[in-house]
């Protein structure tokens, strides 16, 4: 039976498990890279794990989210990661390099190699004909710490491409589509692979654009086939000795197929509120639009920002339109400063700002109040601009420059604009941007924590007694949001856990943080689906901080229980539902012989206060019990 | 006698009074500009004042300070200020343009006009030969609406320059030797005029480099004669048809002198945290820095930014440097991404963000925790570059390029770095940043105003009978950051008063917004120096808006209490201050014969609860009386 391409390369790296869909396996990890936004808290953890040596062929830290630095705290989070990459041997990308991922893609990447990113736009990587995945903070940091990544095998579903694109559609065009197959639901579970004679119509930037927003599908990750385009992409990056070509055997039984034809495709948009709300851009209209942006991670190659300068050459940016135009990165941005593209943007009114996330990720650039707003990013959920009542379009840079002129929803190859060819550069050597790790001797190297910056909370091996007064008794439904908000006045203090702390449970008890602190930690009991939402890692470590020793309630959400157990916080479940509402704040509950009874099933809890005795369900798998005994995961590794 | 250039201006723009220092004299504004920090409320207030047409020759709207835009509000604002300029025939420049002041240089300053800004480095435009005043945004307003402003006349200080700059030494030194020689409050109550055979070896913008920094010299203005330097300057910005040639009579008298031997200056910079606090880079000695930032309106010029690029190219920012360029406006930009030197600047490593004020006021690029910054800025202020334990030197361009190379604080003349000679570059034409009035019949055109931006607050005609309770009795010293304060937090709401109102006295009494609306207004009792500190309108607005009657106090800051009578709110002095202690909060006062009493030197209250009568001084001019008459400077002006 015929290999893909995707479980050729997790065949090449496999540490543990059979690789068979709905398996757990264990794979080695070449590549980490990280961003700052979850950067900072992937290094604490790494500086928690007390590692020696990082076991990563390369790790790169990359700054791109927190650039506006409108405080002290951005500025200080890059010094604390500069300094902690060059403590463990890992590269330090400097604001105004440019986006991880089109950095990665440019300057590291590599057919048939794995990474692990912190950040869920990882598997642009796939562009090049990688298994690049986006994961937690924690689980990039062990990576780093031990090399390897555990995962359920995922399907395989192959889009076969065929024909090629007509002028003024690309790639956006196809993951469009692709979204409007599947919804963002389609790719959960499943590895996307893409295949077929329209593969060698689309360069490595134009497979990166689909695999990048393959993240929509809710995928583990895409990937194209590495070929002739990957050689000659890696050419240009002066890096043709990385090439390798791979792809999947030509008989390799897939689990799901889709097929489109490139040929038959039209420029498209997501309209509000979703990626995979598409339709094509001449059933949507000529609507009316207040601002363009051009850039993030999915679309700000330099083939994409050269077709940007040669449509708007010459022209004026409607008086009605703000256009800004963020680059990939400093190799592209210089380019395009070189031969002229620049100038042109410039000259025809565009706003040219930092080469980094912005505002895909909200940071700036927020339109206007009910704007149209018109970008080449990934995901225009409700709010995501920065303005809540804004409508956010997702279309190609075609689309987005030539609507930018035009002042409405364009379709260009109806705008009478002539479309060049655009020929791929070859680009200069240049890591004036990175800092090498010099001193491999990390004694020497201080870790440089801002004020803003404090160390991450670790818990201790499960005592024997754990007991604690209840400080919270929650009711059903409780989101990670609930537990720890994250909203633009808390997001400056991600690496500051004593400070998130204050606001744990702030919507649900404002009481709830100095409860803890007066009665030196407690327990929570809570209802149903304990723990919904996000995944945010946050959730888990604000408890902690505040000395919850478990968490009693009618049932868990799957990855808070598991962020429960990496912290050491004991996720416990009523055996009696009705036992809930026997509980009263600041009850004092007890649990005796806690490192005998976690390995049961079952487990007695007393309440001191009232006398009374309770079962509570564990249901842990071995290794949980392994992190529970040592007090997480961080001190499970460390032994 | 001979004339001074300055008078030889003010005497070509004399409206009213005797041109004579000391005098009260009323002066022809040709042009105007406005940035958006100020002029959302600048454009509130023309609306308010419902005038039917501008009567300068030239208004233009930049929008440079809030371009972040990290919430719809500095869109909405941009949005705002577009609108209302097109009714009212203002020139609007769209973000991403770049610096008023630069912009205002290269495109509209013409020798010998007058130029009235709503921002303080509005003397920018005295490089060109102007009169360029900076001024509040009331004054601006009635500029427009009256084609006039009325100021205390100047006395003239002369600044005669002799000799030429070595190499590395530059226009940023000539105005930190001045600011050393004449203090921060040298040049209050004076126009700063530069003579002698110097002044031909400045550029344009060097001088203009000089004249916006005489901001920090408390001057009115400063300006340079109009030469055969001018004449270039215009030529290479296609505007050689505005060039006069203008200087002071050869024996002109002038009230001080000031020698400047530009053979003998050496690179300097102002160390923290006053640009005063000027010494060579040599005896501050190499310590070590950890940003640098190179622009604003000091020097953002082209001549500057390509001598930064000479210095960096082919050589690497230091690792521990963060370099930060933000070009001043979109023309150099263009030319920059044309000749190669912004690709040189990239390619050493230099963040490049938004030509706009950024890091200048605040906005963005704020260093870390107790960092060394070098700007090329032209305040050094604690806390003002965002991050309150930084210690900021003020530099030149040359300087902080250099430094940025270094990692330390570096005398370019001791570095063996080549400074080459940098020639002028001729600037095409190029208004596509530019919205035009199209449309002169303002009923045509809507004010789109965001649901952050709300109408001025107008007062009425003063009433008979003036009562209200007292809501609020203040201690000595209330600045105006007591009354209204400034911060991040608000910064956005500079266009909503009835929201920054809730935080009106926040600091001393935090119910007073709430008191204010229970009595439906009310009146303050304060102490001495009522109103001191920073000139912002906001203090006397949000008052206004929470209905304030009056504010009876000990004594007035002067500013202060001309933004009272502005705001159309009454400032009365106790004639015995002694009667301040028999107040109570709640007190109901009472002005009967109001608008008879207003024009008598003393005025009689009445404390309607206690039945105490009281007396409290006016000393209001005639323009006064009328403008409180009228309920303020609007309604006066409205008539």
């Amino acid at each position: 039976m015929g290999k893909t391409l995707a479980y050729k390369i997790l065949e090449n790296h496999l540490v543990e498990g059979t690789l068979s869909p709905g398996n757990e396996i264990t794979i080695k990890i070449d590549q980490t890279l990280t961003q700052d936004s979850t950067g900072t808290m992937v290094y604490l953890q790494l500086e928690a794990m007390d590692v020696e040596e990082i076991k990563t062929e390369l790790s790169v830290a990359y700054i791109d989210h927190n650039t506006l630095q409108t405080g002290f705290e951005n500025a200080d989070d890059h010094e604390f990661i500069k300094s902690v990459a060059k403590r463990h041997g890992v590269l330090f990308s400097k604001p105004g390099n440019g986006i991880c991922h089109q950095l990665q893609l440019e300057n590291f990447g590599i057919p048939g190699k794995t990474l692990l990113g912190s950040d869920s736009h990882t598997p642009t990587g796939g562009g090049l004909g990688m298994i690049a995945i986006g994961a937690g903070g924690l689980d990039v940091a062990v990576a780093m710490a031990k090399g390897t990544y555990s995962l359920t095998v995922p399907k395989v579903l192959k889009v076969e491409l065929t024909g090629s694109l007509k002028p003024w559609v690309s790639a956006k065009d196809v993951i469009l589509y692709v979204l409007k197959e599947l919804t963002v639901k389609g790719g959960v579970g499943k590895i996307v692979e893409y295949t077929g004679d329209g593969v060698k119509t689309l360069s490595v930037t134009d497979r990166a654009t689909i695999t990048n927003m393959g993240a929509e599908l809710g995928a583990t990750t895409s990937l194209f086939p590495s070929d002739e385009n990957t050689r000659k992409y890696l050419a240009a990056q002066g890096r043709e000795k990385d090439y390798i070509p791979m792809s999947a055997d030509p008989n390799a039984v897939y689990d799901e197929v889709l097929k489109v034809d490139l040929s038959s495709l039209v420029p498209l948009a997501a309209m509000p509120h979703s990626p995979d709300n598409v339709d094509t851009i001449k059933n949507i209209g000529t609507i009316k639009i207040d601002q363009v942006a051009i850039g993030s991670c999915t679309n700000s190659s330099y083939s994409d920002l050269m077709k940007v300068a040669e449509i708007l050459k010459g022209k004026k940016v409607s008086p009605d339109v703000s256009l800004v135009i963020s680059p990939g990165s400093s190799k592209i941005l210089s380019k395009l400063a070189q031969n002229g593209a620049l100038a042109a943007m410039i000259d025809a009114g565009a706003r040219i700002i930092e080469n980094a996330c912005g505002p895909c990720i909200g940071m700036g650039q927020s339109p206007k109040s009910g704007a149209v707003s018109l970008r080449t990013f990934n995901r225009n959920f409700k709010g995501r601009s920065g303005t809540l009542d804004a409508d956010v379009y997702l279309v190609s840079p075609e689309t987005a420059a030539v609507s930018a002129v035009m002042g409405v929803l364009t379709d260009g190859s109806e705008s009478g604009v002539h479309l060049p060819e655009i020929t791929e550069e070859n680009f200069a050597y240049n890591d004036n941007f990175i800092v090498y790790p010099k001193d491999t001797n990390k004694g020497n190297t201080k870790v440089e924590m801002g004020p803003n910056i404090k160390p991450f909370p670790q818990n201790t091996n499960l005592p024997d007694t754990v007991s604690g007064e209840v400080v919270l008794h929650a009711g059903n439904n409780i989101t990670t949001d609930d537990i720890m908000p994250s909203d633009s006045r808390l997001l400056p203090y991600r690496s500051n856990i004593p400070y998130l702390a204050n606001y744990c449970f702030e919507k649900i008890d404002a009481e709830f943080a100095a409860r803890c602190k007066e009665a030196d930690g407690g327990i929570i009991v809570g209802g149903e689906n304990y723990g919904q939402g996000s995944s945010r890692e946050h959730a888990a470590l604000a408890p902690l901080y505040l000395g919850i020793k478990f968490v009693l309630a009618k049932s868990f959400a799957r990855i808070h229980r598991s962020n429960l157990i990496n912290s050491g916080i004991l996720p416990l479940v009523f055996k009696n539902p009705g036992d809930y509402d026997t509980f009263t704040l600041g009850d004092k509950l007890m649990i005796k012989n806690a490192r005998e009874q976690v390995k049961n099933p079952e487990i007695i809890i007393q309440n001191v206060t009232t006398g009374k005795e309770y079962i509570a369900l564990t249901n842990f798998s071995e290794l949980e019990i392994e992190m529970i005994l040592a007090g997480g995961k961080i001190n499970q590794i460390k032994g």
